[in-house]
């Protein structure tokens, strides 16, 4: 095994290495290429644009009508009409007809009189050009129609076209090589999750970037996947410089490790500019010169090669294209949580945005840069500089939004406890309410009551047994929530147990089995409800937490003890019975219990909470939710408790 | 000629019509097909997206380093140094490795000694999984990643390869079929510039709604250019039908003309349900249905069709997609002038957004919905609901945006008189500072001093002479803006005199010989310089208006004046020589004067202003400008006159 490992060049900030970007390269164009009008959309002018013909070009009728010469009809009025004589004083014309020679205005055809074939009659005298679409009215030839660098949309097509302008110089789109690295990688071309194996990863940044480009009006090209190999990866890039790509990417092989190949590859044969940037996700990045193309090391965690290509080389694209920066809206939003942050590093954080009460709230998503639902989960990206250590609580900052503002305001948030039905019925109001969605962040059922407390959510999911009598959440909302007027509304009934490695092959047959046999335990996270109800549990078996092996380690959903289970990091955990079916394992059922939706009622009446419901207590909501098994329907959107009757 | 009409079936507002087309086809869907994901980018899921495989699908390294069982690094320190034997107690990792069977954290190289080719040693302990991306940590088989009708970014590519899932149920792109109708157009392909003849019409809307289509998410076929008869036109439609298109438009021939044949085809072949829609652009519009298919009646004028398609036909193309709305953003705007609007009819008025001094002032571009150019140049339209009878001048009003606000906020906005040189200038200043650019207003010398007194625009283009001294429009910043401290900077000398027919038929060697030869005036509008200049020149000359024939015919442009003598409407007409040049028209000089930007000092140093003042004095700018002809550019650029030296 090799220990040689490359070592960061002196890293640098954002804005020092973009202005290092386009010193070095903000110059490039893509040069420019004739096209047909009709095949330039969305295409940049290389030149201005200047009409070649006047439109119209020809004095037109402007309504269906004769065409008379005004002075012809001066004097016509009621007590003394004027005729004329079709052929000599007046002419058919409908509209977009040429004004015949020695005419100058139109008299429209409800406002004449036909006295027989030859012959109209007016009874008022037509004004000069009047209905009449003047030469040139719409633009005049050599007028300038469009300066350079102007992005050529449906509209201006039409003016071009209408300009006599049927070719225009414009823009080429740049040529980008994408060259995917790392052994590991399988292309998704060649596996299928059935053959895959653990080490197995899908690799999935060609699709990504080859797609971004696309956006920044770019045509990517990909070659194979390479071998960690420094000659294979060399050959390819100075390749790639020679068929005069104006981009070249490298993806993978950007950070510091041994097989980190992106370095030497660019120094060997050209010069490196920067290599690591202040920023998280997307530190690794690098990038250099060979001959004149500028080559990117990008780091090949997910949201890292986003973040690489969306801050540096999406811009350039843009820029050798002369097109502008793409911008995303900007809102203000407040953190439901504080966030800590790392100084001396720039952070893209991605979070939810709810819209609550006319405000806006945000929370985080988990960080890692390998989680690429991390960004499609996200409403929006906050920006925490380098010098920033977090953000408190409620302060005001603001946020890159990631889908529109309208598409957030129409989201039902829920904080809360974890459950699989939730994503059945994010789906299941999408069918009923086109453009309604939700968005539900998972920090157990007391996270859930904490969020209603500071107006965080419009509802929590939740499921909190009380010991002393077995009823569910209703307590927990008298003593958490004794202020706020809420209901209780039924989601689901479902099972909770352990949840085995499949086979059952340790033989549990009771909770207290986990503990005789010693068994490694994936617990879940204080404040949760499972977390209360496993607590309960041992304590009615007699048993105590320090009698667990594992009981520290947490998760934060039913799908994640599973996984723990199913990946043999531990051999039992408790959770719903869903979470053990989606992954084929084995489940001791320990309870029934009730999870509820704990809904404020100043949200009670929202449109969206209100279209929310109606999901819940449709018909298709409940068969759905059986199929998943684990799952009693029988109070599924009944309203259980209403606070406001105690308050 | 045949007068037989159709007439407007009982028009109805824009909301009852989209009413009635969602009604009637809302519930139209495209139907389902299944693509590879790396083929879906921007399009919609048919069904919701499940994970097939977790991501990732095992315990994985997060770092570079030594793959450990932390249960055996317990006890470690500075002091007491424990030694780790690799292939036994400790595994060489490269990120993204799996984790050896037995290993559940990772020690980062950088934290170890190596000791010899089997043993390292280590100073810390371990924590439990520290820098192992868990398996399932992105997401876990069976998890939702996306609702139905979730569009596909370039994230979720990323997000499904990782999760197993390659290929995609998505909604089909509809399909369009557009019917060009009109005897009178003329297919680009088939013609030239040269070639073309007074009556020729470029035909441009199957242009400009295919692209409008594609925006939509759609695919439009176009058929050949069909003659205005009700056969051929009722065959084509009904081939349409018969071939499955989603939707079918007929373009042209929609209003109550004789040869407006779509309301007939639409009837014969099935039924009508709106014909006229109480909207300007686009009164003409009709729809219905034949068999289960959408059938429009797409008005002919340009901007008729286009606001027809974004309002009705566009929407719909949309939903059968279930794709939200396009939105445009919306800002409030003052008009800068009074605006008068029909009473009964919801107006789409094509504005120009100007940002002066922190305020969004909107001008009004010509009405006609013949005039493609009132889109491409507007920045905004605002909408005139139908019970409003206009704007006041000032008023805030919300106006929807055709381009970024950022682009609105780097245009310098110039007011006043016409040159040809603005054109050049508009496209100088984009070669130096790309984003920035200009948006002229032709309204006359004085009205740009009015909008400057209303602080209305960033400069004034000026040329008005003091027939007392021969000087340029100093003597009138004295009078009409005493209390605004402004400097002048000249633009161009520029040639002024009368334009005349080719080869001077009427042999004009002086002004008078106008008057004499009673030959027909093209005039400008009072208020401009040129009107200013024509009555001093009369004057001098001993000659009235009154002694002009068609003095009281008005243009508002140069190019208008010189079109108008182009076309026979007008033998002679006052204006600067560039626009005679640019139609190949005779020219006689009369005076060479001083065009002039008025610029208030409160704007003078804006970095735009300062940008444009750059572009103006480039020995570039200075030799196009000589190239048109005309012009003189021996003062270009020069500071003429500081007002603050006065007041």
């Amino acid at each position: 095994m090799e220990t040689k490992r490359n070592v960061y060049l002196n890293m640098v900030g954002i804005e020092d290495a973009l202005e290092c970007l386009f010193e070095k390269f903000g110059h490039l164009e893509t040069g420019v290429q004739t096209l047909d009008v009709v095949q330039a959309r969305n295409r940049v002018l290389a030149a201005p644009a200047v009409a070649a013909i006047s439109s119209p070009n020809f004095h037109a009728a402007a309504m269906d009508g004769v065409a008379v010469d005004a002075k012809s009809t001066f004097g016509a009025s009621d007590e003394a009409p004027k005729s004329l004589t079709i052929g000599k004083t007046a002419f058919w014309v409908n509209t977009g007809h040429v004004l015949p020679e020695g005419t100058n205005s139109v008299i429209m055809i409800e406002n004449l009189n036909v006295l027989d074939e030859n012959t109209i009659e007016i009874e008022a005298p037509a004004f000069p050009w009047q209905y009449v679409r003047k030469m040139g009215e719409d633009m005049v030839a050599t007028q300038l129609l469009f300066p350079r660098d102007h992005k050529i949309n449906a509209y201006a097509m039409g003016a071009l076209l209408s300009g006599g302008v049927f070719k225009v110089s414009v823009r080429k789109r740049p040529r980008v090589l994408i060259i995917p690295t790392g052994s590991e990688l399988k292309r998704w071309q060649d596996v299928t999750p059935e053959t895959m194996t653990p080490g197995d990863v899908v690799e999935s940044n060609t699709t990504v970037l080859t797609a971004l480009c696309t956006d920044h009006g770019a045509d990517a090209a990909v070659t194979p996947m390479l071998e960690d190999d420094l000659k294979t990866i060399q050959t390819a890039v100075s390749d790639g410089v020679d068929q005069g790509y104006d981009m070249i990417m490298i993806l993978g092989g950007s950070s510091a490790g041994s097989k980190d190949y992106s370095k030497p590859v660019i120094e060997n044969l050209g010069q490196i500019y920067v290599h690591g940037v202040t920023m998280m996700p997307g530190k690794p990045l690098m990038f250099g010169r060979i001959s004149n193309t500028p080559v990117f090391g990008i780091p090949g965690y997910p949201v890292s090669a986003i973040v690489a290509f969306e801050m540096f080389a999406g811009p350039l694209l843009l820029a050798m294209q002369h097109l502008p920066p793409i911008r995303r809206d900007v809102v203000e939003v407040s953190p439901v949580r504080k966030v800590a942050s790392k100084l001396g590093q720039e952070e893209f954080l991605r979070v939810k945005i709810g819209s609550v009460d006319g405000r806006l709230m945000s929370s985080q998503l988990p960080r890692g840069s390998g989680s690429i639902t991390t960004l499609t989960e996200a409403d929006g990206i906050i920006r925490i500089p380098q010098h920033v250590e977090g953000l408190e609580a409620g302060e005001k900052v603001q946020a890159h939004l990631l889908r529109p503002l309208e598409s957030i305001e129409n989201t039902v948030v829920i904080t809360g406890s974890h459950d699989n039905t939730l994503d059945l019925l994010a789906d299941q109001i999408r069918l009923e309410h086109p453009g309604m969605g939700i968005s539900s962040s998972h920090v157990g059922s007391m996270g859930g009551l904490m969020a209603i407390k500071k107006g965080g959510c419009h509802m929590a999911g939740c499921h909190l047994l009380d010991p002393d009598d077995g009823t569910y959440n209703i307590s927990y909302i008298k003593k958490y929530l004794p202020d706020i007027p809420v209901r209780l509304v039924n989601l689901v009934m479902r099972r909770q147990g352990l949840i085995l490695p499949k086979g059952n092959p340790d033989n549990i047959k009771k909770l207290s089995d986990i503990v005789e046999k010693k068994l490694a335990f994936i617990n879940r996270q204080p404040g949760s409800g499972t977390r209360i109800l496993f607590d309960f549990s041992l304590k009615e078996n007699g048993l105590s937490p320090a009698d667990v092996p594992g009981y520290e380690n947490e998760e934060y959903t039913h799908m994640s003890v599973a996984v723990a289970v199913l990946s043999g990091r531990a051999r039992a955990g408790l959770g719903i019975k869903a979470a053990a079916l989606a992954l084929k394992l084995d489940f001791l059922p320990v309870v029934t219990e009730s999870y509820d939706l704990v809904i404020p009622e100043v949200y009670y009446n929202l449109p969206k909470v209100q279209a929310l419901l109606c999901a819940i207590r449709s018909e298709q909501f409940k068969q759905r939710v059986m199929a998943l098994g684990g799952y009693g329907v029988e109070k599924t959107g009944q309203e259980l408790f209403d606070s406001k009757t105690i308050i």
